[in-house]
């Protein structure tokens, strides 16, 4: 029974090449000055980001020891419109934007009902977990990862 | 759309007293031990509270605008059989133990499959908003929380 | 006793315009990788400013509950260039780039040794403490955060 | 000169068997509650043991590579009596009550001026870095860490 259940939070709205995942706020979130602390936007996106491996098949726990790779953050960017607060219903999403050899680029959001809060955009390589070097996707990998890719399906999204 | 995704994620399993919602384990949970930070549970077991609370249709944000009221935890134990690990799918569970006029007690638990990882109990009092002073809490709050204590007879909790 | 001890933690290293505070890293800083995790980065950036902040002899709580303000991140950017590591010790950076009158940019970074090892721009925005509407900063805080502009002369900072 | 700050930051306060740090209060710690969130007590307790063992001269890094251990609590207990506050000077204390062959039981606080915010006792084991078996404590380690048991030393430390 506890499996199904968390097995069912796993709901993920995929629509027009994005990916999303709802998250609630809670105290843990906040600060303050009573809103969301903003780092925590980048906990909300790294979840979206590791939702989104899972829904096309890929662990991180998996990549690391079959594959012996890893995803880190080579940099990122992140505008704050609008604050969050407590108990906020939000919705985390992610487009992937540019697929390399061994990097991609994705941009993410974050959403509550019709409002974007905040946008971010995150550049992530692909490096042995072992060190920590620049490696190569595996090609399985790369493939999945590239069905995203908005020239992939769909010819204007911006 | 991103409205019904975000409510469904709110799925929980309500058996024999125990309220339960499920947790992802990401990076961010983590730490270089390969395991999850230990303090990381006291999150999800926050978590759990709050939405157990709003599973009684009591929200912490108007709880405090509302009735000035909020809890916070007075003392708590912990402890931990098993570590959980990077994208483990938890279940993070609780029980109310006692109730009183402006405090409570649950007990809480963290379960991965028919595993249950960690154990702990919290004690939370119920304190004014502004200043922080003990605080009865609201007759509807204590009615609604004392529902849930295991003397009390449920015929149908849904 | 203690205060002092308190006190002597809140050693600067003050050159060149560049305000620094040494971090150390724990458990609780990194993940699964092995390495400090990417949004903590940006916790450490906090805790530059804030101490900062206090050098200028501006304490973010009398600034909200007398002045009425206090600052939110409107955007930021962080590029990393090297990983940090469990029981670094690590140097936080910072540098003021532009002072508006209701916002300034500052640049961030983190350095181990002679290396730097994560750079970031943060854009910060003055605003009322009640509802986070864009407030003009007080004069007394606008005068002492333009001494740091580097087209600012300062012959004897402290 | 930035390893000189960094490390005159590691100053502590020892005496009579008590082991503190300094720990400054920020944003990231606090919640929308005013005051800082409860679990990260437990991050402060975590880097007073840690400055505690490095005062010790043993860093983790080091303990897990060399000699392949690590500590990971086994349990813990806290109690809250008063709330700490953004911008807050507190001083996080350690006392060792029990060592064993693979364990040991250390007091833990947190202090703000002459006022204790909270007490605890946290349970650690030492495991095997790999696999996190339970794992006898180096010769080196054990003698270190007991020469700070009360009975070492003091003949009545409650």
């Amino acid at each position: 029974m506890a499996r199904e259940t968390a097995a069912s939070a796993l709901v993920v709205d995929v629509g027009d090449g994005l990916f999303t995942i709802p998250v609630r706020t809670y105290f843990q979130d906040t600060d303050a000055g009573g809103v969301v602390y903003h780092a925590r936007y980048l906990d909300f996106f790294e979840r979206c980001r590791m939702e989104w491996l899972r829904h096309l098949g890929i662990e991180c726990r998996t990549l690391a020891s079959k594959d012996g790779v890893l995803f880190i953050v080579r940099s990122l960017e992140i505008e704050y419109a609008k604050p969050a607060r407590l108990d906020d219903a939000l919705v985390i999403g992610l487009r992937v934007e540019v697929v390399g050899g061994a990097q991609m680029v994705v941009r993410q959001q974050v959403a509550r009902d019709d409002d974007i809060l905040a946008t971010g955009r995150v550049h992530l390589a692909c490096v042995a977990a072992e060190g920590l070097r620049p490696a190569r996707m595996p090609p399985h990998l790369r493939e999945r990862i590239s069905a995203w890719l908005p020239s992939a399906t769909l010819p204007e999204r911006p």
